[in-house]
């Protein structure tokens, strides 16, 4: 692509460096903010800036806050026996949009994966284990994607913690609901047989 | 979404307010964000404010230039007297693609279209007629996309310049190269029939 004009060209080239964002879509972008009262691009560039360089982790369990204990981790309400292990933040928004999980999380901010070059040491693996070392932890849950990578990661951190006396549990896997069976994967369907649940309990919610 | 902080919360509402960028997709980018060097996002942030402060127009074409007068007004091997009138720079860098045309361009920064509150005074229109007035323009020809508000800024350029003695054209019509005849609609087959050229011209590119 050649640029009539230097400052639009590293401005498209830094946007996209934004994963998913090509070349083209980059010059859509920036001739959009052209476009639009200088007012929006001067916020948006400050919001992004002023989070990267102020935005802060929860000391306990590393989930992004600006103060130092998270909302969840300082509220007296949630019992901080059960610790829901996640992958980053958006799995901490999914979950707690569902209203039915009343326990703390542990963010990793990723999961094992070798070929991205992040190992154990990357993630928030020995803050966890701390956790379950110093005995308020009564149980784990696994909430991982289930792909190889989570499936990794999960099993590390159980080999850390299976001295401790915890319980250790995974979300359950199965066909989502409202899901037609015959378009199900056998893998999710195989295990939402072997892990049926008595009638009595799906009635619940 | 609720969202664990403040800074985050900006930095998201203000991505997604890009266009095509949602929530979601402002979050998975802002994420990134985060776990890229600091740097990534200062470099982002810079080049967008920078551009939006510092970008100038060529006076005469009106396209993107960081000097008065863009590099192809300012170029004495380009035919001033052939103008080529198109929507935006993405226009320009499309037919500078081809190295199939020497003449000027003229930006007009949109086109025409009720609906979105751009009238013919939020284009450069004033200024082409004024270019036409001066004289030298012998040719002028309309690269707009063949839209309903394409059609209408055209014809009403047209009209505003029809007292003037010049050329006006449109770019051709037709089947694109390599595509199957079948499959092309109705309107575009019928223009290219009607359009049609002598066969020794298509040899010649």
């Amino acid at each position: 692509m050649e640029f009539s004009s230097k400052l639009l060209e590293n401005a498209v080239n830094e946007m996209s460096q934004l994963p998913g964002i090509g070349k083209r879509t980059a010059l859509r972008l920036v001739l959009h903010l052209l476009r639009q009262p200088g007012q929006q691009t001067a916020l948006l560039a400050e919001s992004l800036q002023k989070m990267r360089e102020e935005i802060n982790f929860c000391k306990s369990c590393h989930n992004i806050s600006d103060t130092q204990l998270c909302e969840i981790c300082a509220n007296p309400n949630r019992n901080e026996k059960i610790v829901c292990v996640v992958e980053d933040v958006r799995d901490v928004m999914a979950i707690e949009n569902t209203s039915q999980y009343k326990g703390h999380y542990h963010v990793l901010g990723g999961k094992i994966s070798p070929m991205d070059g992040i190992g154990p040491g990357e993630l928030t693996i020995q803050s966890l284990v701390e956790k379950v070392k110093e005995g308020t932890v009564e149980e784990l849950i696994f909430a991982l994607s289930s792909t190889m990578e989570g499936d990794t990661t999960n099993f590390y951190i159980f080999k850390q913690i299976e001295e401790y006396d915890i319980t250790t549990t995974t979300i359950a896997r199965g066909i989502s609901v409202g899901d037609e069976l015959e378009y199900a994967d056998e893998v999710t369907l195989g295990r939402s047989i072997l892990h049926r649940v008595p009638f009595e309990n799906s009635l619940k919610n």
